[in-house]
């Protein structure tokens, strides 16, 4: 690939659970709410919440890979992710003691990931990208589930992308292709932004630009004698920032260099 | 279909060529512009920028009919809007004079479509509208040529949805289906909008709610004696609007008795 010429970018196109909110710690709050509303009647256990929201998250990956592999007659069972989420959710039921919510009550604890809070600098740094720059989601959750979010979290995107479009899950090449496709813009002339190494690297095989975001706390508080996020990182990315603010702020410098 | 309770209103669609923006304006004011920048060379003949506007447009049902007419092998030679408007754009270069133009200049001709502006009361009644509701595009527009058009009109869309989605162009059923599904919602949740009631005859049929608002102008200034708008249409929608304002007020009132 020919050397990053930061005024080819067009478009920026965000992963969203992890890069752009903060899963693990809206659903531990909502599930906390939960528990006090039910707390009158004694009608839920004591939860932990926090293992709750790990042990929900751990389930996407096996999900998407089952949703995506081909039936011995060659269709795929596909299934976006509001339907993977319910399916983990009611495996975990048992588990955390949950059994006494109704169908409503399970219905909308799922749509939980439709109202996820946004990281401090994710709204201020999308508006001075968006000043610049195409910006769209491009994530494993559906379309429903993205514009929701959006409302909820105020996201301002110009676009909502999804794999549920490509009917493949990331990190399969089908979706990066056709986000740029829909963009009516060369891969290069995108540029992918995430926290996730993996997610990154698929996009630049498809030939997209890369931003790596790191967000450490996506996975829970870090411990004090944790060490930095690592820095082999940095030289594997076009771009390397802290948030999205310092992402506008190098973009923005390097385009007037 | 059951009688219309506008609290079950959860998203609006909008049609976008003469109902969101004013394409005929537009295409003649950008044209009139290349026309004064050409004219220091005497590069192009005297051109009649309305007839070229509505030549162009004339141009598009058939273009989209022949592109979802499925072949003799019963493959379908789908094409997006950008580049029927580019083969529209190429058989009219001869007629209007058009041929000094480069490869550059067509191109960019072509992308008017991406640059067309929004009606006066367009951005005013989609964000009232925005705050009670999901707004999205349901445009046969590609997404790309939405999304750009969106950033130069600062139309504050919560999704862009376009026919190009589902390869099938509006009327087809498959347009208004896919937008209800993408929207998580049942079609009697979404609210149609359009200037057109073709539009809104389909819409209806797929079973999605509709809203008329005409646009008298959209195909020229009307004559001195034109007729007012023919009101046997406001019958046959749950709401007839005179723009995107007045619609707000009607489903904001209606919503509250």
């Amino acid at each position: 690939m020919s050397p990053f010429q930061p005024g080819q970018i067009r478009a920026l196109v965000f992963d969203v659970f992890g890069t752009v909110v903060d899963w693990r710690s809206s659903i531990i709050a909502e599930g906390q709410a939960l528990s006090k509303a039910k707390a009158k009647h004694n009608e839920l256990p004591e939860i932990n919440w926090s293992d709750f929201a790990d042990a929900w998250r751990a389930g996407y990956v096996p999900a998407m890979t089952k949703a995506t592999t081909p039936l011995a007659d060659g269709s795929t069972p596909w299934a976006n992710i509001d339907v993977l989420n319910r399916e983990i959710l009611d495996g975990l039921l048992p588990r955390f003691g949950l059994e006494p919510l109704t169908e409503a009550e399970r219905a909308h604890l799922n749509l939980v990931w439709h109202r996820l809070n946004p990281w401090p600098d994710t709204v201020r740094g999308l508006r001075l990208l968006k000043a610049s720059y195409v910006i769209s989601t491009l994530s494993n959750g559906n379309v429903s589930l993205l514009v929701n979010m959006a409302k909820h979290a105020r996201l301002p995107w110009d676009c909502v992308l999804s794999s549920e479009l490509a009917r493949q899950y990331k990190p399969h090449p089908a979706v990066y292709q056709m986000a740029a496709h829909l963009l009516g813009l060369e891969p290069a002339q995108v540029m992918m932004v995430a926290a996730h190494p993996g997610d990154l690297r698929a996009a630049h095989k498809a030939g997209m630009r890369t931003a790596y975001v790191p967000r450490p706390t996506e996975y829970g508080p870090l411990p004090d004698n944790a060490p930095p996020p690592d820095a082999l990182q940095s030289d594997a990315f076009d771009i390397t920032a802290t948030d999205f603010v310092d992402l506008a702020r190098q973009l923005d410098k390097s385009a007037h260099t």
